[in-house]
């Protein structure tokens, strides 16, 4: 029998997904898991998103353009226009989720062996598309103490090299919540230019910003020909499922590239195509309701994590995620001790091991994302659980 | 400004697409083209698979599971039992179209350099797979003058290196319409045992096979840990927008490494799933009807093609498409000559040139792809344009 690949052995598994069989174990005893773990937004898809699947009267399922449909892209427009982003239709390509635009854009951009520096903590996914298109991630490391914000110039000149082509930022941030500050998106500015790199940005919580403006990278005069934007519908409008992403740029010879990326897949998909057209049309009040129901919870587990002793979780600005210092021994045991030994009341928390968000071994053993996906009810119940955790986990330490 | 990737570069743009722009020409003109070009059914959607997705009755759009949703994947069971196919639910991983099932089977199995043999003339987006996965297609030649049946056994050894992992093929065939015979797959197990290679086996076109029996792969017994299997609902249902397909193998090995790169992007889509779920319910004799209607239009296609002064086609035994061997100096050029120069009662035909499904250079050169995906009358008149303009093209010859 032939061997797999040794692409198909590095490749990482999700570090999310890992406790999931621990979490399932838990429920099958009768215990109710908090699932602060994985950022699937509870908030209902808008009904005129749905609605507009469910209503459509198209005889056959057809191919789109490989490019997204037309009437998708225009209407972008407007959408981006009211971010002060000014695009047309043929600077935006339609992907099948922003996972799609992401490797796209690294395809497009990379070559095997090419470097890209990422902050860490970073959406550990990106591991998964390094290794399928043959680029080494560089991580450069924010520190909670900080409050993950954006490491000094220095720290990035200190890692470039020859083969370094781009910087890869997330903001709002997965799994951090940290904004990017004007003068921070300045700082990438000037160091894309002096090195000559490519600046991707995922922009998947663009709407989610709490104690802050958003500056997009599309925002950053000058570096026209060097940002691409990695976007998606699936928190904006709680349409993972959906698989609806865009790859957005100004430069032309990115695009030309990206799209035959995007024929050799034939098209992204049709139904989702016509929720996310639709979503485009919600009335701009629509994120005044999400945004403030997020911004509460996100006061009400970041206040509640402090009041825990020997808890630490800065306050972030934007995205629904937050990342906490706990005093523990080891996140990954502690995760799986929550699900496999522990309960209170019945009750347990599921979270994110920081560990797996980091590219440097030894990082983030004390740190947890939580993504604040839950009703505030269920956020308190949560993080009374966590109290009593902490309080009773062999593991503790300062 | 950065260099785009030479990835980016060498990535070949789709053959089948670059005359769009000149259609669209001819359209303007006020001629009607008929389009033998590209795979897009013109069958509708059955109305059962629309209306899961209308009548769908869920509140958040939610990733689905990785893999796909297990009560799909349990359903899809039953579908392969029917073509006497046994595999259980957590063999088979559901994908966006059968192209993300391709590039997974290239990502899991093959590593940079390696080498995949595919029997010439095969679908051009395989190139584009092979790109990405930085693997490098070998191709072997099937001629016209033989229908296109599988090359003997001595050209594939002869193409066998140190590099060789697997080999590829499309059954029934994608250009060619070819199906291949239970002796013609015994024979690649053979190559495939002796030699220790993967055998991909793109089976999109299951359920159109006009003379004879279809033998999937999965039948090959004493290969399942050599078989992967890509498929979709595209072709099936007219479901092409969907966007869901899947790879199918008994390798653990395999399905475990396919489950990460499955992890990495997520999910498929959610709201085709649903419409795909409904789909294996359909009754039996759905297909019955459809296959007689491509049956037809085949038979039509052929006939009209082989009286045509100089024109040769082989009969098909499955999908739906023929290539067909033209008394033109060059298909490229023919093609473009039909849309932009040539009309008759203001009606010319889009054909794909056959240059593009050829890995050799030179080959195909008189050779054009025929999707009878058309209704009879349309094919009529079609065949018609076909004869009028071959007998007045410059550059005709035998």
């Amino acid at each position: 029998m032939p061997n797999i690949s040794q692409r198909g052995q590095i490749m990482p598994p999700s570090p999310i997904r890992k406790l999931v069989p621990y979490a399932e174990a838990a429920k099958k005893k009768g215990i109710t898991v908090y699932h602060l773990n994985i950022g699937q937004p509870d908030i209902e898809t808008p009904q005129p998103v749905l609605d507009a699947v469910r209503n459509s009267h198209f005889k056959i399922l057809e191919y789109s353009h490989s490019a997204g449909n037309e009437s998708y892209r225009r209407k972008l427009i407007s959408y981006y226009k009211k971010f002060n982003i000014t695009v047309d239709h043929t600077e935006i390509i339609v992907t099948t989720g922003g996972s799609e635009a992401i490797l796209f854009g690294f395809m497009a951009c990379l070559d095997p062996g090419d470097e890209v520096i990422i902050p860490e903590p970073f959406y550990a996914n990106y591991n998964g598309f390094a290794v399928e298109a043959d680029v080494k991630v560089v991580p450069v490391t924010a520190t909670i103490d900080n409050g993950f914000a954006l490491p000094p110039i220095g720290d990035f000149e200190q890692l470039i090299t020859p083969r370094t082509k781009a910087i890869l930022i997330c903001n709002p941030n997965n799994p951090t919540g940290y904004l990017y500050s004007r003068t921070e998106m300045e700082t990438l500015k000037e160091i894309c230019l002096k090195h000559n790199l490519f600046l991707f940005s995922d922009e998947a919580y663009r709407e989610f910003c709490y104690d802050g403006e958003n500056i997009s990278a599309l925002h950053l005069s000058g570096l026209e020909n060097n940002v691409v934007v990695f976007d998606t519908i699936s928190k904006r409008y709680s349409a993972c499922g959906g698989r609806i992403g865009a790859l957005v740029t100004h430069n032309r010879t990115i695009l030309d590239s990206v799209m035959k990326f995007a024929q050799a897949r034939l098209s992204p998909p049709g139904f989702a195509q016509i929720a996310a057209e639709a979503a485009v049309d919600l009335p701009d009040n629509y994120f005044d309701g999400i945004k403030a129901e997020y911004q509460s919870r996100r006061d009400l587990l970041v206040a509640s994590l402090n009041k825990i002793p020997g808890v630490y979780c800065p306050n972030p600005g934007g995205a629904f995620y937050a990342i906490a210092r706990l005093p523990i021994d080891d996140a990954d045991k502690f995760c799986q001790w929550l699900l496999e030994s522990f309960s209170y009341e019945q009750q347990t928390v599921m979270l994110a091991p920081a560990t797996g968000f980091y590219a440097t071994a030894g990082l983030g053993k004390q740190e947890v994302r939580l993504a604040y996906v839950l009703n505030r009810e269920d956020i308190a119940k949560a993080m009374e659980c966590l109290a009593k955790a902490l309080e009773t986990y062999p593991g503790r330490k300062q």
